[in-house]
Order: structure tokens, then sequence, then C-alpha cells
């Protein structure tokens, strides 16, 4: 079986910005910005995002150093967040029934949301609980701290004094940086084990491939837009491209590192050998970790890990599913081999899977090769970054209204839409990429170039391959050999853990049964996760910080994990909607809604925005927030980690958005009456209340 | 004033196929053809295309070798193609009124029309004088024969013996291949000079830049769709991609040249130093024309001329706009000499222009160099050869219906409506290429990456150049300076006609002062033309041909201009208008609409097909001529040149669109109700029979 690529490339990506730059810019226009929510409006019959509501003037920007809300004192920390239930039908409508558990208001709680300024600061935060059962279908997760009034619904819980907690991560990627922030930032000691010498893990270029370490071709430009990608309390310099080349990205990271001082955190040149339970596991939780640096070898004991190391290290490349590859006597590599298109100069090409990497590679190769083959057995839907109306495709698609839509309509209907749209810019048919089965609808391929160069006869797509001879190739339901001098395999890579033990993280069919993608099932003490294993479709830091800031929380016994039982039969669900949704191959096992899967992990520390409820405080905050896109900000508004910055980083995003691009200003610029904007927003909104949200 | 560029690059460009591969290829699938039709109606609410009534059968290809039509033999050529004359309701429903000069039917056409099988051959075809005068305004162009029965309105009148008739054609390119072709076609006797020692003009690729002629980069693909721009009479190979690379355009014209034997009338190596009229060129309208070879010069007395030496020859470079240029200190070329992007390799480049060159250029450089700024002084709407739903732009854009769409709204609303559509794709505010003034639309750029280059950071939009400093450069409402290691002027090319006395082709304003953009105005006799200096916003392959078809049939007597002062009075008005729409700038004032100019042409030598009439007796060929891309054999189905292979190349356009592209076929195919397409196809028609058409 031929299986699509999903390379390097294809992870999502994104951005930082320095604390320095970031805090003194000036305000950007406001009355551009009322424009794009206004225009927008006008020409869509589907409100994709909104921006601002138009006559409200815009408010400086308030120079300020962006920073994490001061964590509560220990005492604070320890007290619950708040209620874990709610009737449905108000949880829906965000909601929550009087707590059942915890009825008094949580005085540490106040007294923290006060501290913080938040508008809305009386008022006790509530830790949005119900709302993923009703709304995932999955077993709850956090539901109070493991100490204070409410008792452990589970008796697998964590010591309650985590002060100085010990965790090990492992990796000095995306995932490994936020992770070691996040320990910070809960108070944790966390030691981040890094092979290489620096940080960024794929998003570090280097000219030669070094075993172990992910590998990236020069080219490889950012699938997700820069105010999508960021982290959520340190938004990317306005001047950043909107999608980042990588070594802009990995420019964002050192900022990220250097402006919440992890360097220190971090041991470069040292190789994580193994990670044992403890012999007092059941009781402790902790871990033997054995590294090794400069042919030394040490042993650790942590009270956590945190497995960071992503999944673009191993290269899958399965020979035996090409006939006839033994005796083909040109040249062959996996994707991840691949650095520059001068090695296809003058050759005939075959690109092997049509996912993110084998696009990306065939566009390359047609500039200089004699002619360009890529072959898929399957198809791909291709979306091009540059979306409806030119706006980035992910801040069109990643929006609470849009989400609220896909997951609300029959999924056939949902993703019918999807493919609508995706065939507006181009009939997949009429291009030979229409994929095979159209309900088992596969994760689109993100590529500006591929239909052009269909176009003009610089690529050409065929059916899967047949067979292998000596200096040609022939493919399914295609008579004539096709002679190739060169072929690349971008058959995508596996995930392994080769540090853990197998019963630790288990791995079925390329699925690793992991609660929520991250906890195994089957620990006596969830001590250890795994962080940006998921590929969800869109942009990956938020998803690892996200998970992060929950996995740290149940470390600290502030959120719990459902029962062993719980999490295996929804891992156990998960595997099946997948396998009838999206077809099961390589990757796609692991995909799921990426907005939902943040609300989900967000609502467990009680970081998720409820809409409704900010509606009254901040009407403004909260239609920017449900049209317009799902901005990482978001989760710094309220809850533990909240970042004051935050509202006023959601009201600029499309500043920043618009910033580099919007170069030249022309003399004329577009101006539509605003009330239209404002009518059409409230009634929408009305609309959308009776359909119900939170 | 800084200009736009508009370089080859720009120019529009189509394909050839080889006449023995075009004769025996098997027939497409009818299927498909009508599922294109179906899906596309079904998801537009404006028809850009029809293609076929689903339900009914596709014949089959008949094999054969297409040719043209046998020419009438010398009585019948001097016969007057038919009445010149009707009332305007019915010339604009197609119908033209009695004719009043002359009554009789012609035998020798009536003859003509049988032996060429016609299904409509019974009756005489009407040469549709009348419409263009509604349609264009324009005066009476060719009315009937110099001899026979009508008497010329004008008294510069050539002689009715034309057999024989000597033309020169000066180039060889795509203009004089198809001029020595039509020449050949109706008889005469041409003597093509081009200066290299090859055909194909613009379209020959050399590694070397050649004085005097074209100069190509090797990634040049054209800008129009192949279908849209071959000759009228010799479809592309179906193998052949959608939009051609130069090589295989310029294979294309090999195959042309070829087919119709055009090589032995072609004096390679040959210069053209003068043409001048003869003393008794009042009489005769015989010009000198002396030719260099091998450093000899030779003196040859033609009767005619036919100028095809295109507009890409001389490059404009205005240095005088860009103050501070003597000092700046980087190197500096005009596109002209653009052949690889290596030059940029690391280098901070300035792309001085925003056509088509200009875009392609920048987005070429941007792989390889430091940084790429794009400046441009007026912007420009950029649209993609990947149209609506992945169609070629032109086969939507250049229909019969959106013509006659764009012709009949009042302009600005009509541009208003183009330009919504370019915006769709990306909101070119957002993106710095907004257009200066509105109204004035100038033509858009082609270009399927810039967007995403911008999006991505690796180009950046700029307004015009204020000034030039040693190693940098300052632009309009820009404070900072920025650093520049190398510029390129895409600045577009001067016309000019060093061969020709000056009062011979009146330049004014970089506009020549010709009639229908062919014949200057006020010669005593009509003996030169110029062709392929127009460039309308369509293919020049069948713009030249339907030219030089109309130029041939002038030069025999068989067409007839109108007086000078009418001329005259066209042209001027013609300056004003596209004063008023388009602005004045470097080569925009050559434009003119594709459709409306190839109908005006082909109507004045009979070749324009009725629709109207056309439903009667083919309806299924009818509607697809309306509804359908505007493809050039539409002007072979009926006149002089019909050719009998056109019909058929009709009704399999889109099969030869979709077989390069669709070389990977999904089990799954769309199948939606035929019966709608029929239902909406037919309700459409009546719609537009109301408006009005023929």
């Amino acid at each position: 079986m031929l299986h699509q690529s999903s390379s390097v490339s294809a992870t999502t990506r994104s951005t930082s910005t320095s604390s320095s730059k970031y805090s003194s810019r000036t305000p950007p226009n406001s009355r551009d910005t009322s424009q794009e929510g206004l225009s927008w409006l006008m020409t869509h019959s589907w409100l994709h995002y909104f921006k601002t509501v138009p006559g409200e003037k815009l408010e400086r920007w308030v120079p300020g150093v962006p920073r994490c809300q001061p964590l509560p004192s220990q005492q604070q920390r320890l007290q619950p967040p708040q209620a874990h239930c709610s009737q449905p039908l108000l949880a829906k409508l965000g909601m929550s029934s009087k707590p059942d558990v915890l009825p008094v208001p949580n005085p540490g709680a106040r007294h923290w949301a006060e501290t913080a300024g938040d508008p809305g600061a009386g008022k006790p935060e509530k830790a949005d609980v119900s709302l993923w059962e009703l709304q995932m279908g999955g077993s709850p997760g956090c539901r109070a701290p493991s100490t204070g009034a409410v008792k452990p619904r589970s008796q697998r819980g964590i010591p309650a004094e985590t002060a100085g907690m010990r965790v090990a991560v492992v990796g000095a990627g995306v995932s490994g940086l936020t992770a070691t922030k996040c320990c910070l930032d809960e108070g944790l000691e966390p030691t981040c084990f890094e092979q290489s010498q620096d940080i960024g893990g794929v998003w570090r270029y280097t000219e030669y491939i070094e075993a172990g370490r992910p590998s990236l071709y020069p080219s490889v430009i950012s699938n997700t837009s820069k105010e999508m990608s960021a982290f959520s309390d340190f938004p990317y310099p306005e001047d950043f491209s909107v999608f980042l080349p990588n070594a802009q990205l990995l420019d964002y990271l050192r900022r990220y590192a250097e402006h919440f001082s992890l360097r220190g955190h971090i041991k470069f040149g040292t190789t994580v050998v193994s990670i044992r339970k403890r012999p007092d596991f059941a009781t402790t939780g902790q871990w033997d970790v054995v590294t090794e640096a400069g042919g030394k070898q040490t042993s650790h004991v942590f009270d956590a890990v945190m497995v960071c190391i992503g999944n673009c290290s191993e290269p899958s490349l399965p020979l035996h599913c090409f006939p006839g590859i033994e005796k083909f006597q040109g040249q062959y590599f996996h994707s991840r081999q691949y650095k520059h298109p001068e090695v296809f100069q003058g050759k005939r090409v075959l690109v092997v899977g049509m996912g993110n990497s084998g696009a990306d590679i065939a566009v390359e190769a047609s500039r200089v090769a004699a002619k360009v083959t890529l072959c898929t057995s399957q198809g791909a839907w291709v979306i091009s970054r540059v979306f409806d109306h030119g706006y980035p495709w992910d801040m069109v698609f990643n929006t609470r209204l849009m989400s609220l839509i896909r997951n609300h309509l029959p999924h056939p209907l949902s993703w019918g839409l999807i493919n609508h749209r995706a065939n507006q810019w181009f009939k997949h048919e009429n291009y030979g990429l229409q994929p095979e089965k159209r309900c088992l609808v596969r994760d689109p391929v993100l590529n500006d170039d591929l239909p052009s160069y269909i176009l003009t006869g610089r690529i050409t797509i065929k059916p899967s391959v047949k067979e292998f001879k000596d200096n040609s190739v022939v493919f399914h339901n295609c008579p004539e050999e096709e002679p190739i001098d060169i072929v690349v395999f971008c058959t995508g890579y596996n995930v392994s853990f080769p540090f853990l033990e197998e019963t630790v993280v288990k791995m079925e069919n390329k699925h690793a049964s992991l609660y929520k993608y991250v906890f195994p099932t089957h620990l006596q003490r969830p001590t250890l996760a795994v962080l940006g294993l998921i590929k969800p479709l869109g942009a990956i830091m938020p998803v690892s910080e996200m998970q992060a800031r929950w996995v740290t929380r149940v470390f600290k016994g502030l959120c719990q994990l459902p029962p062993q039982s719980v999490m295996e039969k929804e891992v156990n669900e998960n595997k099946k909607i997948q396998l009838q949704w999206f077809g099961l191959s390589f990757d796609e096992v692991l995909k799921t809604d990426w907005l939902a899967y943040l609300d989900q992990l967000t609502s467990f520390i009680g970081a998720k925005p409820s809409v409704l409820r900010l509606l009254c405080r901040d009407p403004r905050l909260a239609l920017t927030i449900f049209f317009g896109p799902c901005t990482p900000y978001q989760y710094r508004l309220v809850g533990p980690g909240r970042w004051e910055g935050a509202r006023q980083a959601i009201l600029t995003q499309w500043d920043r958005t618009l910033k580099p691009t919007r170069t030249r200003v022309s003399a004329n610029s577009s101006s539509l009456c605003p009330s239209l904007l404002t009518v059409v927003g409230f009634l929408l909104l009305l609309a959308t209340l009776l359909f119900g949200f939170q």
C-alpha cells in the first residue's frame, strides 16, 4: 500500500515577538481594521470572521512587556477552580448550573482575578468542564484539584505538595520550549534535555542531516499564519511575514526562549537514553531518567516527564510496497534527505506521495527537472495559503463560527461543504487530484503553486506506482511505462519513542493510545505526557502550549484524569471515528478539529473563554472572538496564566496580519457604510444565540 | 513618470498541432464533456461557458488532416460576398435585412458553400457588415469587393486582377507566419524576410540576446490557454499543456510552418533595410523594399507589405524618470536582458514596474535573492491562469456571453464587476497592489504566484521610486531608504518601424495611428498593413491571423477600407476612449476587447459566425459558441477559408483542454442531473435572445 507523506513542511508552524519590539510598537490604524471586518461581511454570505465593531475607536496599544498573569500563591493554586458540572442545556448556552460540588465562591480565585485586573474579576471563573462532555462526547478530564474541598473522583491522585516538583522535558523544539515555560509558570522545576546544541527542533535548518533530528529543506514556509501560530502570550512582531519562512520562525522561538529565560533550564548535547518507572512508581509516580552527554551516562530521578520529540525524525520508507524497486537503476531517497532542487537538474523525477512535502518537492523540482511526475494513490484536497479574498486560510477556517458549523452539521454535510469550497479554487477531478473516496476525507494538502504547475504542464499527476522497472515506472491503470531517473519517496514518518518501554506508550497501527493525544491511558499515575504528537488542521504551537498548560496542572494535581476505563474507551472510540471519516493512513489517525481540541484542553484548566459571558461585559471582544479567527490569545483572557495583554492582542490581530503586506497604500481606499456591519453583525449574533454556543 | 512594463511574457501566446497527430487521434469521452458543462452550470450564477447538451452523443472524431476550405475560383473570389447593409434592429438580432445593393443571390458564393459541405450551404452567407457599426461605433470597413456588381464606396480601389500579387512580409514570428499562410490561402505570392536564421520570433528562446530581436527568459509560459491561442484551422495537439512553456509554443509554430509549407517562402538571414513608396504609388500602390543579406543589399518591388515585427524588440528605459540613477552604485538593467535568476543570488533586488515581466522576474528572483522589492506607481489587478474552478482564465473570460455583458453594461459597471472578480482571489488593497485610480482600469497582470509570494514575505510591494541614492532607493511616501544591490527595469518596450518613413506609420504618444490597429489611415492605397501590434486581453495568434485574413482580402480588393476621414475619426475616438477608460500609459493605448475585435475583423470578410442562424441549423453548436469559450475555430465555420474541421474542433475543445491535466482518474466522478443543464441552458438562451446578440 502506498501511503501519503506528511513531512516537516506539513506540520503547522508559527513565530515570536521580541518583547521590546512588541511593547514599543504604535497602534495600527483602527479605521483599516473596521473596514476589513466590514468589507468581509459585505462580500460573504458566510461570516468567516468578525473583527471589530466600526465606529468604536480602537484603544491605543498600551506599551508594556507582554507577561503572564502572576501565578496564584500556593494556597490559591490548591483551591479548586470551580464547580465541575452543569445541566446540558445551560452548558450549551455557556451558562453553568450551580456548582454541585463546590457551592461556595472560591475566595482564592476571586482574589486572583481581581489582582489580574480582569474586567469581570469580581465573579469567580468557572471551569467549563461540562461543555466538552457535551461537545466532544468524551469523558470528563479535569474536574477539580486533587486537594482542597473537592474529593478527587479517581484515587490515582498525586501528592498535593507539588512545589519543586522536578519535570524532565525531552527535546527543545516547539513543544519542549513551551513545556519548559509552562512548568516554570506553574512553579515546577523543568530540566529540558536537547540532544543537539541548540533549540528549535524541526525549525532549525541545518545543511546536513543529523541522525535522530528532523531535517528541513531550506524553502520550507510555515503552513499556518503567524497570528494563529503564536504562543498564547507572545504575539509575533507585526513586521514578520504572514506565513513565516523557517528562519523567521526559528527567530521567534529564540525570542520566546530569551523572553521567558528558558535556556538556563535546557541541557544541550544531552541525549535521553532511557526513561523507566521507578520501583515505587505506583506511589510516587517517579521516573528513572538516564541521559548521555559527551559519552558519559547520568541517571536522574524525576517526578514527571514530558516527551516533546515530535514525529519527524524517523522516516517511513515502506519499500516492500513498491514491487521492482530493487531492480530500479536510478537514484531514490526519502523526502527527509531532500535539501536543494539542484539534485533534479535535467532529470526525469518521480515524487511518490501527495502530502505537503510531496507537493513542495514536486514544485521545486519542476523548475529545474526535465519532467516531474507526482503520483498519489488517494489524491488530496489542495488548499492555498491565499484563501477567500486573500486572507490566510487558517484565519478564515479556524473561527468559532466555522467550527460551530462544522461540528454541528452532520459530518458528511460539513465535509461536503469544505470539499465544495476546495473545488472552488480548482476542480480537483480535472487536475487528477480528486480524493479516491469522497466521504473518507483525508486532511488537505497546503500548497499555493501546485494547480498552476499542473495547468502549465510542469507537473503531471499519476495514480500510484504499480511496479518499478530498470529505468522506468508503471502506474496503476496506465499501460505505458514512464522513464524515470530519480525517485523521491514522500511517505511520511513513523512515530516512536526509543527511550520508553513499549508498555508505556502503546503504538497500534501507527496510533499511539493516548488520552487526548497526551496521556498514556494505563499508567498508575499520570506523570508522563507526550506533547505535540497530534497533527490537527491548524497551528501546532498553541496546541503544544495548551497541552503543556493542562499537563502541568495534571502533574500538580489541580486537574485530574478520568479512570483508565473511561480514557481507554474514548481512545478506542476516537480511533473508530477517524477510521470512519478520515480513512486510516499514516498520520491521519492523529487528526482532530483544532479549535475544538484547544477548547477542550483549556476547559480542563478553566482558561477557555466564554463568549456569552463576555458578551455582556465586553461585546466587542466577544464578537471578535466568535466571528474572528481563533487566535491563541483567546486562551489567556481568563483562568490560570491569564495575560493582561490578551484582549489588546486579539483586537489588533488583523493589524499585525496586514502590516507586512499593506506596504503600498493606494490613494483610494474602500469605504462602505459601517452601519451595515453593525446590523449584520447583531443579526448574526442573535441567530447564533438561538443556535447555541459557548 | 514611471511606466508599467509589458514585456515578452506579457504578450499572449499559444501552440500547434501536428497534422498527423491531430488527424489520427481518437475521440475523447463524451460523458466527461457533458459533465463539465453541467457541473459548471450548476455551480455558477454566471454562465461562463456552455460545452455541450447532455444526452446528445458526441460524434466520433472524423480522421482527416485538418485543411482549409479550398479557395473559390478567381471568378468566385471576385464576386461580392453579400449585401452590406441592414436595419439596425435586425442586424442586432443577427438577421440582416434584404441586401440593398446586391438583391440577387450570389451563384458563386452558393456554389462554393455547397462544395464545402456546409450544413446551411444552400443559403448564401452574408457579410455581417452592419453589426460592427452598431457594436463598435466605428465606420464601415469592408463592404464589397472592388469589382463586380457593387460599386466601391471609396475610389481608392486596387486593381481587380490580384492573382500573383507580390507581398513582402517582414518577420517570421507568430504574425509573419500566419500572414504568409493567409497570403498563400488567398493566392497571393508572399516573400517573408526574417533577419534571424529561424522562425518563431519572440517565442524562439536564445541564450544570448540578439540585437533587434525580442529576448525571452527561459521560464516564460504562455499567458493564454492553448485552445484560445490556436490558429483557427490548426488546433494544438491534445497532449500539449493547457498553458504552454515557450519551447512547446515554438514547437507549435514549427508544426504550423511545416503543415502549411511556409518555409519555402521565408528568406532567412535577411534584414529589411527600407520600405519606400514607389514613385507611382498613387496608381500602383507598390513599394520599393531594400533588404540586406550577407552584407549585400537587394532591392525588390512589392505590390503590398505586411509588417509583422511585433513590439518587443526596442526596450524602453526612461532613466530620466528616475532621479539619482546616475549615482547609483549597484547594477541595473532592462528586463529584456534578464535570462536566469542566478544573477540575483543573495542580492537585494528592486524590480521596477508591475507588468507581466516585472511580476515574473520578482517571483523568480525571490527564490534566490536576499530580498525582493517590487515597486509600482499605479498598481495592477493580478489574475491567475487558474481561474474560476480551475478553468483557464481566458476560456472563462472570453466567451460571447461575457463579452456581451461587458460591452452592453455601462463601462464603469462592467469594469467594476471585473474588479470585484479580481478581488475575490485576494483583496488587492491588502497586498499593496490596489490600482491607483479605480475607474482608470489598466490591463491586468497575469501571475499565478505573486499573492502567495507577498503573503509569505518573499516579495514586498512598494510605491514608485522617488530617488536613487548610492546604494539604496527612496520610495514615494516612505521615509526610510531601502538598501538595494541590483535593479531590474521592467519598463516595457517602444514601438518603432526603423525601415519605414515616419510619415507612413505615424506614432503619437506611443500610439500608432492605425485604422483597426492595422492600416495607416493616410496612404493613397491600402497596400501596407501592420500586424500583431495590438495587445488585446486575449491570445495574439488568432488576432494576427484574423488581421492577416482581412488584410489579404483588402489587398485583393475584396474588402475595402472606408475613406481616410472616417478612419482618422475612428482612430482619434479610440484614443480618447482608451485615455478615458484605461489611462494612457505605455502599452495600454493598444488595448481593446479581444472578442469584439476578432468579430469585427471577421465580419469584414464574412467569416463571423451568426449564433442565431446557427441555432436553427445546429443548436448544439450555437449554444457552445455562445456560452463556451470563443475558440478561434469559430471563425472557420463560414465564409472564405471555411474549414470543415471547425465544428468538431469546437465541440471537442474541452476534451483537448482537460486531456493534459486529467492524468489520474478517480473512481468516483461527479454526476449531477443532466436535465437541469438543459432547462437552465434554454432559459438562458431565451433571456439572451431578448437581450440581443448576433
